[in-house]
């Protein structure tokens, strides 16, 4: 590998400078701006790294594809990346241009310079290092790459099950993200799915003056918050019946990977304003994170909210929930046992919509792809990645899952990322250290990366 | 009083047009506009309708002060009303312009019509038949008009406590509001006290990613929402110990005038589009709204309340309460009481303020400084009025109470009043007939205002 990290060295400018054309070029999916000029210009950049490309119109944006072939028989890895961007707005609040790249700090800032750009093109500059140092592909690498990301990806399941002799690997990486614990690297070995809800509770036609129809007319607010007791305990544990039921022991293995992880409670609780976390007797702080379900409450709003008083009975109130869900729980079967759970209680009468649904995905911390992935890893950013089981949050990389194959998630970008956020940045440093671990995945000789897990 | 209803007719076209004069000048009391130049429009009218009249500065806008003195030893009637109208907005609402008075269907828009021009200045024109018609005044009548009730009364209760002598009377007569029962008039012995209070519960320092701190960080609407149960049971009685310790049981009286109020429950509740009203098995609907205390949440907002998924825990949720008081509770000692019971029940980290108090107060029913009243108001509107022991809502005549008289409320509006909407008016034979009314209750003759109750 020295051959393909001196290569990466002397062209170390050159990436940069090729990284900062493609923030200059904006792609954002919500409107539609600069995303069929960035598409043209990563087609390019592929090509350049060697690979055959293919565009592939969708109802929406295209998907980008390319495949550099390794030798018969050789492993196959599929990357995953996204060339959108999220709009740029508050513009006020950027200290420079989002999208004229600017170097502060050992930062690139721009918009889409961690979310995806730095990322993804991290991964076609080490392939491109690997095919022009070593002149052949030691695996096959295919790189999937959607313009739709930032908006949902609506069409990548059918997409991927539409194509999935093309898209068939031995593994499925992708970097997104941000590293979590400091600044050491993270291999992630799943992510939680997602369910987000909307109730509404309508009580009167029309907000009541609550002088003449107090304590006469339910107020449709103080319903949805007698919903609250009965959905959740006081440790946050989801009450709804069969909530549970595809959530699976913590393993000894899952245990080993959270006991290996930095977390210091009284820091995260002092970082967040408080004297300390909720506690759960059934799950440590990182485990409740990662690896068991939640619900939260995200929003409510009923009557009058101004300042001052305004003494009615409101119409109507509204509360946004997120369930994160984890191993087997599928969100459809989630939010029909969530709609029972309500009949049951007698509240079969709230309006219920949901704004969303992620399935989770796990691949196991001891699955054996996993080590070419932790040990690359660990030469790109010279030092062992974290193994982490799953993200708390929530990715829609689940549609992967179609393929059979161990899903890999790599961060690339530092603790500090900002991503969807003004002065979002991706370091000078984990951009060339991202290079460095693509190059070192497909490059490492008598590395393969895991047998075909179907 | 054959003659003094005979000026009144002979007058009616005048006393229209006076009003119309009176409505033209705007009295914004919470923007001051016009407040000075109407304040000297009443002081005339008084004037001009046998009174002497006095203008006493407060801190805000004056009050003014008109007395017609009756025969040595006649009873007292005091007189209140206020001269200042709320702001005319949303103005593209009003189908005439606000301060233009406009006659259709028999009734007089503009802001300020029903409440409380057209009714305070029934009062002056009914001062004036009797004093035009009569020669003298049977009984000593007393008004005293503020500018500032649309705002909050601030100043009253201090200017009526430092005039006692001054405003000494029989009884307190106050027109304001509108007819609740349909078309028929009535005489309200009462109103309900008022507690607004406003309680935040605070969280996190910041909002937090859901998928970072969902279980590890109770969220501050759930919080909220838990408070609920534990305040109120589902027949909508309060929970704070100590609550009902100031209400008395329903008197035998209050029961008979309540039996005597029409109220069909089931069109009640059809027409705010519920299938019934919430029930209480210690109350009916019209004890419920009338003498019982409630607390109803008027407002909740908390975390994301736009379109769509956001997922957060938020770092605050505020809820707005109204406690509607009764009989001897002090809104002061129920604030007390509610604090207390925030830190027994763990909650005594929430910031709670309050937005105004009012005290309840009541006549008795079977009080005998009422029947001149109920029979003036006979006289004026041609119908036996209704005998209504409380006004669900709250008004700030409980500062009259220092003053150790018998207090009634004779709203002369017609029901759809639309008192502080756009399209506020006021029925043209209600304002005749407020006219009349009072021009029965102070030259009836041999009629006197009941013995003075101190």
């Amino acid at each position: 590998m020295d051959d393909v990290f001196a290569y990466i060295e002397t062209n170390r400018q050159r990436f940069l400078d090729e990284l900062f054309a493609l923030i200059r070029q904006p792609s954002i999916s919500a409107t539609g701006e600069g995303v069929e000029a960035c598409a043209a210009m990563v087609l390019a950049a592929m090509s350049d790294a060697g690979m055959q490309t293919r565009r592939f119109e969708s109802e929406g944006h295209p998907f980008l594809y390319g495949e550099a072939q390794g030798a018969v028989g050789a492993p196959t890895i599929l990357v995953y990346g996204h060339y959108d961007v999220q709009p740029a707005d508050p513009l006020d609040q950027w200290l420079s241009p989002p999208f004229e790249p600017t170097v502060r700090d050992g930062k690139i800032y721009g918009r889409g310079a961690g979310d995806n750009k730095g990322q993804f093109f991290a991964q076609i500059k080490g392939i491109e290092a690997v095919a022009k140092t070593l002149g052949g592909m030691p695996v096959t690498v295919k790189v999937l790459l959607e313009g739709e990301e930032e908006v949902g990806s609506p069409h990548i399941a059918r997409f991927i099950a539409q194509n999935k002799e093309l898209l068939a690997a031995d593994l499925v990486y992708c970097s997104d993200g941000h590293h979590n614990y400091g600044s050491r690297p993270e291999v992630l070995y799943g992510v939680r799915g997602l369910l987000y809800v909307e109730v509404t509770a309508t009580g009167p036609n029309r907000d009541l003056h609550s002088g003449n129809f107090g304590g006469m007319a339910d107020s449709p607010i103080e319903r949805l918050c007698r919903l609250i007791p009965l959905l959740k305990d006081t440790d946050n544990r989801v009450l709804v019946p069969g909530f549970y039921d595809d959530v699976k022991a913590l393993s000894a293995a899952d245990a080993a990977a959270l006991a290996d992880l930095p977390f210091d409670a009284s820091a995260a609780a002092e970082n967040i304003g408080l004297e300390g976390l909720a506690g759960d007797p059934l799950a440590s702080p990182l485990e409740k994170r990662l690896l068991q379900p939640t619900l939260n409450v995200n929003g409510f709003r009923g009557g009058y909210i101004g300042k001052g008083s305004k003494t009615i009975i409101p119409s109507q109130a509204t509360m946004k929930m997120d369930f994160r869900l984890v191993d087997a729980q599928q969100p459809e079967k989630i939010y029909a046992m969530f709609k029972a759970f309500l009949e049951a209680e007698g509240f079969g009468d709230l309006e219920v919509t949901h704004h969303g649904m992620m399935t989770p995905w796990r691949t196991p911390v001891d699955h054996p792809a996993a080590e070419p992935v932790m040990r690359a890893v660990e030469k790109g950013f010279g030092e062992p990645p974290y193994r982490v089981p799953s993200l708390g949050g929530s990715l829609p990389l689940a549609a992967f899952t179609q393929l059979g194959a161990p899903i890999f998630l790599v961060p690339y970008a530092q603790d500090d990322e900002h991503n969807h956020s003004p002065n979002e940045s991706m370091g000078v440093e984990n951009y060339i250290n991202g290079i460095r671990t693509m190059a070192a995945l497909i490059g490492g000789k008598g590395e393969r990366a895991g047998g075909r897990d179907r």
